[in-house]
């Protein structure tokens, strides 16, 4: 015991929240103690209404208190085309492109076999039901460039198959702003093999 | 808007601890969106049960529950010292290295015209009284080297004087390790004025 029981309880639990140890901690516990009680009491009323309340969306996985989360709910999205990420914070990114305007499936993680997350964890029974259910006719796939995404993306190319599907991934290349020179070589290994052709 | 508005309230909830930006905030509400909704009311009721029931201690002024801190309250330590100290932290810091076994006052802070803090909310009238009171013959000052904590302990002589109580300050200069070459000229020129002659 450092401080008092109940200091150092709540020194333990702020542990818990992912990049903080045990110096963090105690500042953030001073902080609170000190002058900022009431975000205290706040802080752990809305932490407590989320933990509680948010479930995910029965179309789309995303984390939603409502059955359907507000983008399946809109009726101004084109429900040809879906677009198929690994996290909720993937929509957003997207969505402040402002370059798509289709519905999006949420896996909520990627295929890794060492984490013991198979595909039978990424709600695919839902992707597929919903696909051979709705008018969807192009499949964006955008899940991360890396191992484990590009082994989701495999799978999902492969469920997608038998449905004659339109089915597509998001490009990988140099990034807006690269310079080749100090592009690492495994992109600049991406942009030839994909390099697009001039009309 | 960016996710649901309860998911949207809990980031921004978890903005007000120090050091938390939006990404992280963001991280961490949906790492215990994800698979830690346990730990997430368990900070909740630790965030709530500490805000309610932490007052200060009667005696020192540290953080407590109780109307008198772990410390105050043991009857093993040396009643003729007491160390002054900026915060709850530093109290732990010295108890870490073992040397000192006398009692604490803890001001909660340091004189900070500038931040609006003045002498009245550092608890002075309570460490007078207790001065007047108790069979302290020793006081060592340890707030920070810094301007703040310098004017503060400036503030301590100058309230101390006139009851002739021995006073002193923790010494500054080269740290454990330190090498002359890489200190600043600061921190060298406190080593030269302190210098200790040998006997």
């Amino acid at each position: 015991m450092l401080f008092s029981p109940l200091i150092d309880q709540l020194i333990e639990s702020l542990r818990c929240l992912p990049g903080v140890g045990p110096k963090t901690a105690q500042r953030m516990a001073f902080y609170l103690l000190e002058q900022h009680r009431d975000k205290g009491f706040h802080l752990a009323e809305s932490i407590n209404q989320a933990m509680q309340n948010i479930k995910h969306c029965q179309q789309c996985r995303t984390f939603s208190e409502t059955d359907l989360c507000a983008l399946c709910a809109s009726t101004k999205r084109d429900p040809k085309l879906l677009c198929i990420v690994e996290t909720p914070a993937d929509v957003i990114a997207i969505e402040q492109t402002g370059v798509y305007r289709g519905y999006y499936f949420v896996l909520m993680g990627h295929i890794s076999p060492l984490d013991g997350i198979g595909p039978e964890k990424l709600g695919f029974d839902l992707l597929q039901s919903r696909l051979k259910k709705s008018e969807i006719s192009e499949i964006i796939i955008a899940t991360n460039h890396t191992i484990e995404g590009e082994a989701t993306a495999h799978y999902i190319t492969e469920l997608v198959k038998p449905l004659k599907i339109k089915t597509s991934r998001i490009a990988h290349g140099i990034p807006l702003g690269g310079e080749l020179e100090y592009t690492d070589s495994g992109t600049l290994a991406d942009a030839f093999a994909d390099r697009r052709h001039y009309d």
